[in-house]
C-alpha cells in the first residue's frame, strides 16, 4: 500500500482570489514579509498497486485537476 | 526569499466528505486499487523574513487552519 500525495494548483496565470483574499488579511493581522499566498487543493490517496505513482497521475489528470486551468504533482510517500 | 508550503488536512477522525465522494466515483471511472481519499488545502507562501517557518506555523495555526478538526504541516521549499 502506498501513499500517494497529489497536489493540484491553480496556474500561475490564473487569479486565485483565495489566495488573495489571505494575502491582504495577513498584515491587519500582524504578520508581515509575506510576499504573496496561493491556494491549492491537496489529495492523500492510499493506492493498493505495483504502479501507484501512475495509477495517481491518471486520477488527478481524470478527476482531480481541470487541466484547462490547473497544474498538479504527484509525489509517492512511501 | 523562501516559499513555504502549508498542507492543511481534516483531522483523522473527522469525516471528510469531499474525499468520500472521489473514492466513490473512482471504481466508475475505471480505477481500482485506490483504497482511501482524503482531501485538504494547500497553500504556498513566498516570505521575506529570516525565520520564514516560524512565519509559516504562525500563520497557519492563526488563519490558514482550524485547530479544532484540522492538523498542518509546514515545508519549506527553496
Amino acid at each position: 500500500m502506498a501513499k500517494v500525495v497529489v497536489d493540484v494548483m491553480l496556474k500561475p496565470e490564473i487569479l486565485d482570489p483565495q489566495g488573495q483574499a489571505i494575502h491582504r488579511a495577513l498584515p491587519s493581522l500582524g504578520f508581515d514579509g509575506v510576499k504573496d499566498v496561493r491556494q491549492g487543493k491537496h489529495f492523500e490517496l492510499d493506492i493498493d498497486a505495483v504502479d501507484a505513482g501512475s495509477v495517481a497521475e491518471r486520477v488527478a489528470a481524470t478527476l482531480l485537476a481541470n487541466p484547462v486551468i490547473e497544474n498538479f504533482t504527484i509525489r509517492v510517500a512511501d
